[in-house]
Order: structure tokens, then C-alpha cells, then sequence
């Protein structure tokens, strides 16, 4: 039986922007199945009582190199977002619609693409809109949708079932019910998707 | 002209075990220099305002099954240490005192061993004896010289450098003046030496 990846992210996670460039490869190259959880980190980070990384100066200060580092790695586009942090709330209930209304292949990638390679300003609700529009969604209906109750709801049912399930920060990734945490696990994930793991 | 590998670490911190059974091999595929410098990572963590990831419940949880996949990953033996988190100080000290007399090579794998490969209780100093003893160490000089103000200076040197390149946790390595967090930069740390890091 085909494994499954289950992925959960955030758009304002810098790491998370870096993993999905390649989980759709690694799920791809072990026959599995992606599937993508959005979640709201800082209603991760509020049950938890973690805090962002970005927090503590010294460890930002060196992620501004290591993130780069992981782009050139992967050979993918990334620029630090010059309005980090962004409030991610109406960004992942947009995600969560997207999933519900099956137009979330063309609201994801232009998510991750205008927050961390074209360094847009989402928290400009403005700003959002255009990206939408952009890539052909329909920004007006986003605008309702993050109103209404079935969104809510399953943003809010995601974001439980990763604290119920032991996340403390993003990406995470499951295999088999096994949790790895973070973009630098993912060679690990490839090994638990081929049943390689040691 | 040959690279050098600077390895800060303290015995208290998991991931430096793990990363430590590594950075010998490493330098010696990648021809380079391994300095390794102890410091102490309470005195990092004060510094900086950082704290141990072991603070965090569900980060420990994960840290459970995370620490020992590294180290069937690398073929190495690891036991969590079931007096952890251990005040560092004297054993710190030690390492400090070893590489001043010339006894570091029979003293850090003896005290890596006694952490978290034997489990020992190196809060209870009666212990730490017992581990140098066997190890064909002089424990009654050990009492001594880490009381002597030379190797107090030497740590704090050490471990004010550290905080002064960056430094926020264990273990960190520095190539070419570049800093790498944490053992699961490794694969990174050995392109820089080789030149070969994009």
C-alpha cells in the first residue's frame, strides 16, 4: 500500500516555503501521497507555548544565512520577506477554502511565491487581493469564504489535530504516524516514505 | 591550504554527542583541521536569552525518537541520559583543564560516553571520579584544576567568544568564518570544507 506524506505548514514560515519546494518530488519519487495540512502556527505556537524562532536575534540573525543557504541548495528563488512576521490568519483560512472549493493548486503556489520569493506585503489584505487576481482566484469571493463558518472551522480543526498529534512548529511532516520536525528532516521523511528508515 | 573545522559544543547537550561521533571523520575526508572547543551552554543560553529545546515538553517529546534515529542513521551508540539536563560546570572546566595538560584525548570520549552512551550521573561529582578513574585519569587532579583560575579564564574565554560570533546554542560549527547550527547542518559543514558549498 502506498504510503502517505502529511504535510503541515504555514505560509509565514520561511522553512515551510523551503520544504514544499520539495515534498511534491520526494512524494513523487517514493509513489506516495502528499497530502498538504494548513495549519495556523501561532495557534500552534499559543497551545505549545513555543515561540517563533525568529524571536531570539542571534538565532534570525544566522537563519538569514542558513535559509539562503537552503535555496541555493535545493536550487530554488527565496528572499527574506521585509514584513515578516505576517499575520498568516486570513492567509491559511484561504488555504483552508481553497481545499474546500478545489482551487487550492493555483492559491498555494501563489501564496509561497508572493510571501518568499516576490517579498509582498500580506498583511495588506490590498496586497492579497492582487495576488489572487493574479493568478486567476477570484479575490472578492477569497473575502467572504474567510468569513464563513465551514472555513473557520476546518483551519481551527487542522491547527487542533497538529497540537493533538504533538506539533510544535512548522513544516511538519508525518509518516506512518511517525513526526518529523522541520525542513532539514526531509531526507528522513524520503527514508520513512521508501520504508528505508532506520 | 587546509580548511579547519571549529567545533564549539558542551557534554550537557545530546546533539553534540551525536554531531562529535561525526566531525572526526569529517575532517579527516575533507583534509581539514578539527579544533574543538568546549564552552559552557548555560553561559551561551544566558547570554543570549536562549534556552535549552529540551524546555519545551512537546520539542522533548519529539526530541525522544529524533535523537535516536540520528544515531542509528549514523551507527552510534545513544541512551537519552535519565539525569539530563546536568549542570556542565565542572565538566566543562575539565575539558578546559584536559587541553591545557595535554589529557583531552582520553578525556572527551570518556565523558561523552559516561553522558549519553552509560547514562551515568555526571551531577554527582563521587561519579565523575569514578568515570576519570577508569578512563586511567587523574580524578583527584581533576578536583583541583578546575578550581585554578587558568582554566576558569580559559572557558569563559571560550565560551565569550563563542556568544561573540553568534553563537546560540550546541553544537555550532564555524568554516571560513561561516557558522553551522546544530548537528543537522553537518552534511553542510563538509561542502564548506570541501570548498563545494554553494
Amino acid at each position: 500500500m502506498a504510503r502517505t506524506l502529511e504535510f503541515y505548514y504555514d505560509y509565514g514560515s520561511p522553512y515551510s516555503y523551503l520544504a514544499d519546494t520539495q515534498v511534491e518530488a520526494i512524494a513523487r519519487r517514493c509513489g506516495a501521497e502528499l497530502v498538504r495540512k494548513p495549519m495556523l502556527l501561532g495557534g500552534v505556537f499559543k497551545a505549545t507555548g513555543n515561540q517563533s524562532p525568529a524571536a531570539l536575534a542571534e538565532k534570525s540573525a544566522w537563519s538569514g544565512f542558513d535559509m539562503p543557504m537552503w535555496a541555493r541548495h535545493y536550487g530554488v528563488p527565496f528572499q527574506r520577506n521585509p514584513f515578516f512576521p505576517v499575520n498568516t490568519l486570513a492567509l491559511m483560512r484561504g488555504a483552508a477554502a481553497a481545499q474546500i472549493d478545489g482551487t487550492f493548486e493555483r492559491y498555494h503556489p501563489a501564496m509561497y511565491k508572493a510571501m518568499w520569493v516576490d517579498g509582498r506585503n500580506l498583511n495588506d489584505i490590498e496586497e492579497v487581493a492582487a495576488v489572487l487576481t493574479a493568478a486567476g482566484l477570484d479575490a472578492q469571493k477569497f473575502g467572504q469564504r474567510i468569513q464563513d463558518q465551514d472555513v473557520k472551522d476546518r483551519l481551527k480543526a487542522v491547527t487542533d489535530e497538529a497540537v493533538a498529534r504533538g506539533v510544535f512548529g512548522a513544516p511538519t511532516s508525518f509518516v506512518d504516524g511517525r513526526m518529523f520536525f522541520g525542513n532539514d528532516r526531509l531526507a528522513f521523511v524520503e527514508l520513512a516514505l521508501k520504508g528505508e528508515l532506520k
